[in-house]
């Protein structure tokens, strides 16, 4: 195809390299078109397993790669780092700033949009919280943590008093769903298996507590296997507490009403709203700011512009929104991406029907809760667990050749060593 | 023992947890006394490999590991955390920061002392390079010039003209030592492998300029070996040029004299200058800063203070210092350590006598060069890039179960795909 020829192909601009994002490019590999991936960052990020990032049990690269070159085999597609600013639907334009800022603000023109550009954290109306308890959605955020996480235990060592000694081993994690329960459940692991490490500290004195503002944890799971969660976190000695909802952070305390629990290490794994993009787009939000896409996942009034992943809000047949989770976006970036395909071919489009293959959530070593098959199937502990190792390993290595994720897991799961306990100053903590 | 006993002990404190502070380390743990090692950092860093990190081969964690976990098994040893700003030799006093400020400044008294916390960078009469070429000691710098590498070719990508392009294609090192040769040589063949992931570029075009101010490379190889590591430099496209000292640095362009280079990307591989801290123990210092130390290594009028590793000019029997190398830093730790002993039991100390068992240096895949035993023995190409391998993952496995190394080395070579691609915001790249 020449130059001239290759102008004439209809120009597909993706925003966001996330699961969504990354599966419509997929979909999109093999279609006359111009296909641009942008995100703000070079990598796609496997963002369920970043807890284990954040608690010093793999590398960033073991659960990253990048963008472009998971793509590679594309000849129609691109990649490019930019930082989405506004979308005009009328001019059909996305409008974007160089993240590294070595370049200036520039424009990418589309006839096809797919707008993948997911959440970030909401801290209410609490915007000050922000820095006083780091949440987890970049590697940033996840180093950050680490970083906090592992000096906790250098200070808790060499604490003048028993007091500061207890305000530093006490952990608090803020929000009871997947991300909050697995972050705790290894907090516990880790601290168990650094106890010969200190010498003026037990670090089996950890305390982790988790904040639930609900009345129970993991709502998204059917009550009994957040039950056998629950127990399950007791036993790793997680302090749970439902129906408890943070009303103060200050450096060192955080307050449920008036109940102050001394600490020097809060985590958030709370609200998220969606990213601002979603405003400029003109059509009716949620009150988070989710998009509120058509069936075919399109936007009202612009058909050629699709919305997916955890910034769509997107009905199901039984009236539900389809929750924000990995396997949604995927699926919904298949839809998006066919849906495309369909309208240059002059074929109908078709809708979007979640279909849950089902549910994991981890709590520590040989420890998860799954729910299969709508529910048919609820199995907890380790059956469960081998269930979530097996499909995680199973996308790592189908995105990047990751064995070596494989082996620092049965490493640490014979030996309760971890393999990445390292402090370094983090971006986060150099702007602090 | 009791707590009054354990009072009674001498104190031995060690400054710095790098080769030679770590060696001493592990020398001490089971003599009768309170070790205590200081460190700005947690972890040991395995820095023959960082350039790997740099050139996003290898993940931090990979060649790095928390120096309070590889002692864990010394009930005699603790770590702590500390930025030393001042030694009194009187007062027998450590004067430290809290490099996390999070704690006060404070005081680690001794009756036995090793200092070993190394060289920093020299930017000879031009601190101000410092921002504009990164040089590589710790974990952050590698991560920034990780950074700065791999933006290079996003920017490169999208550049407006054919000179932007190759601006940001043209990468300079700076010092034709080890560091610099593997920098080298690695960033041509990370290029290479990347030549499939971008599509406005070819990153083949990839030009990277090694300056060296002295006559020739890796001055301290003989004159044979370091030929070969030439050729094979030029053989992976690397430009090499000796008796060229860099006169400015400016944010897009190197100058040798009045030849202005046009390059986004200058890294520093050059001199070194001792730890500040060497000038408040109040002995003679070389014109970088080294301790000049007694043959036994200690210092001239304290002879409970030992000087160990690059901050150590150390006079061999043939009048030459010792070089700066992780084997003498090594040997010079456990003669330190056994030094101290000998005191404490009452037995005469004995002499450094540094054995060089050899020195290595790698220029890429399958290439590098080999001196050994004192010269007798000087391979170069496939053998000694195998001994290269064995040496330094014999190292890192010694030090932690490291397989996953071996495993990412494995895989690079035989697909010439690098692990550890990722952009992150680093914590040089926030402050700037």
């Amino acid at each position: 195809m020449d130059q001239e020829e290759t102008e004439k192909l209809p120009r597909i601009v993706i925003i966001g390299g996330g699961f969504g994002g990354l599966l419509a490019a997929k979909k999109l590999g093999r279609v006359k078109a111009r296909v641009t991936v942008l995100d703000k960052t070079n990598h796609h990020l496997f963002q369920p397993l970043l807890y284990q990032v954040a608690t010093a049990s793999l590398a960033p690269s073991d659960i990253a790669a990048a963008i472009r070159h998971v793509l590679r085999n594309q000849a129609n597609t691109s990649v490019e780092l930019a930082e989405v600013r506004e979308i005009d639907v009328n001019a059909r334009i996305v409008k974007c700033a160089d993240p590294s800022r070595l370049k200036q603000d520039f424009e990418v023109p589309y006839d096809y949009l797919i707008v993948a550009c997911g959440t970030r954290h909401s801290y209410f109306a609490h915007p000050e919280w922000e820095k006083l308890a780091p949440g987890l959605k970049a590697v940033e955020d996840a180093l950050e943590i680490r970083r906090r996480f592992l000096l906790a235990f250098e200070e808790a060592d060499r604490a003048a008093t028993p007091d500061e000694r207890d305000a530093w081993l006490t952990f608090v994690i803020v929000g009871a769903g997947p991300t909050g329960c697995e972050l705790a459940g290894v907090m516990q692991e880790i601290a168990h298996g650094m106890r010969r490490d200190f010498r003026h500290v037990d670090t089996r004195d950890t305390a982790v507590i988790l904040l639930e503002a609900g009345s129970r944890i993991l709502p998204a799971f059917p009550e009994p296997l957040a039950a056998r969660a629950s127990r399950d976190l007791t036993e790793l000695r997680v302090d749970v507490r439902t129906s408890s909802a943070v009303t103060r952070i200050e450096p060192d305390a955080v307050y449920v009403g008036d109940h102050k629990i001394r600490t020097r290490s809060v985590f958030w794994a709370a609200g998220n709203v969606a990213s601002p993009v979603s405003k400029s787009l003109g059509v009716p939000l949620t009150r988070t700011g989710q998009v509120i896409v058509e069936r075919d996942l399109s936007i009202p009034g612009h058909p050629n512009v699709f919305v997916i992943g955890d910034l769509a809000h997107a009905l199901q047949k039984n009236g539900q929104p389809a929750p924000g989770v990995a396997q949604v976006a995927m699926q919904e970036g298949r839809v998006a991406a066919r849906n495309i395909i369909a309208t240059i071919e002059r074929r109908p489009r078709s809708d979007f029907n979640y279909f849950n293959k089902g549910d994991l959530a981890t709590i520590g070593r040989g420890k998860a809760i799954a729910n299969l098959f709508g529910g048919k199937i609820q199995v907890g502990g380790r059956l469960a667990w081998f269930l979530w190792l097996g499909i995680h390993i199973t996308y790592l290595i189908g995105f990047r050749n990751r064995l070596s994720v494989l082996l620092q897991w049965a490493y640490a799961y014979f030996t309760y060593q971890r393999g990445a306990r390292l402090i370094t100053e983090t971006a986060r903590s150099a702007v602090k």
